[in-house]
């Protein structure tokens, strides 16, 4: 009898954003398969095993949920927002590469993304063309990730930045910050937004100009304007962005 | 007494990938306004009053929403995918710019998009660094498209192109592949995807080099791989697609 990974993307964090489809493999899966404290966002019933573990493992995860269902048992392999974005779906596949096939079925449930989950509560920042960037240089070059947030930002783009800051990756934001300086006016608008519709949920908006690392910890989806990127006022609220359809044409 | 605007993404089809905050936007609203096809898909309740509007009138349905809660009433604004990726979120704050202002809550909630629903079902492909750009040049030139592409490709980032093609846009699409066949390798993956989760989903992976516009429709979303991404057989059911966390490096 043949096992099956299920993998799951949990949402920003309230279980409102959560899908139906999650929501469902959550429940089929003996085993729980994840980063800690994702799991500890999940519903856990009883008789269902749980696999905590740390942040830099993925690829034993990955493995670990492939070695069970390959025994027959049903896993939910979980991560925060969609398992499809930054996330632990790729991982899973690199294992499957790795073991020369899956010998179970395996499903991938969408969920909401962290930053399609900041853009809705401060607007619609990421209503034209947008590109999304790891700022994490410890599977890439630092060079790569240079590269694509200049071409990004010449080419108009608004940009998401996961992963933009950690204690191992302190300097890295600072850095993308000052290219972007170079490029984008001082007061194209940055958002971020930390723990999107958690209690801890924190969301700042400051002009580019004034844009500071600090202002991001690793729970922090960034999301950087194009020039098209407007402020419209939201009453004693502050401010709501966004990005119109009608697009300034790049500059040449 | 103020009321209310509900913008709502409905998921990429199946009620199983909606989610329950969007569920319950739908339920506490008395009037329901969107794109005819799209509202054909929201769940409809006695009482509750269905605007239906066409596919190029975004900023009068806009207007409608907004004055309607103006008068008090609760109003949900209703789009496919996510509200704030190429939707009406953007489009209901350009209204309320238009107005100089809002007189009335808004809340926009967040939902499934249809590239990281398309992504679920064939593997991880956005797994890594990519881009969302709108094909569509109705309102924005189409030189400025054509620049995103080529920045998007030469900085080998993964691509998701919405709107890709309809009667009014026919060539569009064709000549972005014939741009990207300048760039990107003949066998890069590349992915239609057209009506996710929906009884009439169709899904056509097929190399850069044989890709075709008649492969898309106006329901499609289709994703073009990374330099990185890579397939893995999937059994009799054809191949997973994914992208490493481990970029390759950008040529120079």
């Amino acid at each position: 009898m043949s096992g099956h990974v299920y993998v799951v993307g949990l949402g920003p964090g309230d279980e409102c954003h959560r899908t139906p489809a999650a929501d469902d493999a959550l429940k089929r899966a003996r085993h729980l398969v994840g980063y800690g404290p994702y799991l500890a966002r999940a519903p856990v019933r009883d008789g269902q095993v749980v696999h905590a573990s740390d942040n830099r493992e993925e690829l034993d995860r990955a493995c670990l949920a492939l070695d069970l269902a390959g025994a027959g048992e049903t896993v939910a392999v979980v991560s925060s927002g969609d398992a499809g974005v930054f996330a632990m779906a790729a991982t899973l596949f690199e294992a499957v590469e790795l073991q020369g096939g899956a010998g179970c079925d395996i499903t991938v449930l969408p969920g909401v993304t962290a930053m399609t989950a900041a853009a809705a509560r401060i607007g619609a920042p990421l209503g034209h063309d947008f590109c999304a960037i790891s700022l994490s240089d410890n599977l890439k070059p630092w060079e790569t990730i240079l590269q694509r947030v200049r071409a990004a930002a010449e080419a108009d783009f608004v940009m998401a930045f996961y992963n933009p800051i950690s204690t191992a990756r302190p300097w890295q934001l600072g850095k993308v910050l000052d290219l972007l300086r170079e490029v984008r006016a001082p007061d194209t608008p940055v958002i971020f937004a930390a723990a999107v519709s958690r209690p801890d949920e924190r969301i700042v908006v400051v002009p580019l100009g004034e844009a500071e690392p600090g202002m991001a910890d690793m729970r922090t989806v960034a999301i950087v304007g194009s020039s098209a990127t407007r402020s419209v006022p939201r009453g004693a609220d502050g401010v709501w962005i966004y990005t119109p359809r009608r697009a300034a044409p790049v500059s040449a």
